[in-house]
């Protein structure tokens, strides 16, 4: 059975996704990127599964501090989600370079502090997945920033490699 | 640190889903269901996550099996979607119950042949998840149904629990 590349590119692009701003912390370095492999996968407890490639630097803050908090971007955010799409090695600190504001959640960690809320996620399981870690991470702490529209993947105009 | 469960569901039901129906067959029996717990996670391999509360009765057939199939559902089947969130062993065979049209896929697995396409996933990894199970699947197959819009969370009016 040979998979037909191009009915696969085509399936896997008409899938759904948000866009979030995800971020970890640890001994005062922070990292910050956008993620879309993102998904809720359990009620109760309320767990949260994010895929992550597995050059990220970040990652390896989530590893250290065994946390991430996701922020939903807001809809007028594509610009945003584009800029906290570049890797931090060429980026530099992302929340410096795109003045983020910035707020402290109860664990201690830095936050966006522009989505419509937030997620502290205190990481339960780890699973490799091909080119990319899953993660599941129990929502330990949440707040609502903003009420509003979510920035969905197709209305920020991306497109999904597929 | 105490949760704040009215935020907690504010921002997780911000989230962003597509509505898929997902099926699996093993000796005869065939289930199928809605689902919007799903997400790629990897592009090479191409690898789906999949999150199936831990009840369902579809969740036997893919262990059984060792496969799910992904049918991305038209913008246009949000009735469709509420009609396959019923569970089994009340509807019985949904296939038959709604008249579903029925393509076999090389797998020899029935496939619902209204969506926009499909994707059989063979299972990789199952991890335990709260109140469900995720499970990662390969893509080892994908065929186009029909070009079109794919149906949102939003957009069938469906309200996440959070």
């Amino acid at each position: 059975m040979t998979l037909d590349q191009h009915a696969k590119k085509v399936v896997l692009r008409s899938f759904t996704y948000g866009l979030y701003a995800v971020s970890a912390s640890h001994k005062g370095e922070r990292g910050i990127f956008t993620a879309n492999w993102l998904s809720q996968v359990s009620f109760d407890p309320p767990l949260v599964a994010l895929s992550v490639e597995r050059q990220s630097s970040t990652l390896e803050l989530i590893r250290s501090s065994g946390r991430f908090v996701v922020v939903p971007l807001q809809s007028d955010q594509a610009k945003l989600a584009g800029d906290l799409g570049r890797p931090r090695d060429r980026a530099g600190d992302k929340f410096e370079v795109y003045d983020l504001p910035v707020v402290i959640s109860e664990t201690g960690d830095p936050v966006f502090d522009g989505g419509l809320g937030f997620c502290v996620c205190a990481v339960q399981t780890e699973t490799g997945a091909g080119d990319s870690i899953v993660l599941i991470g129990e929502v330990i702490e949440a707040r609502v920033i903003e009420p509003g529209e979510p920035l969905t993947m197709r209305d920020a105009g991306f497109r999904h490699a597929g």
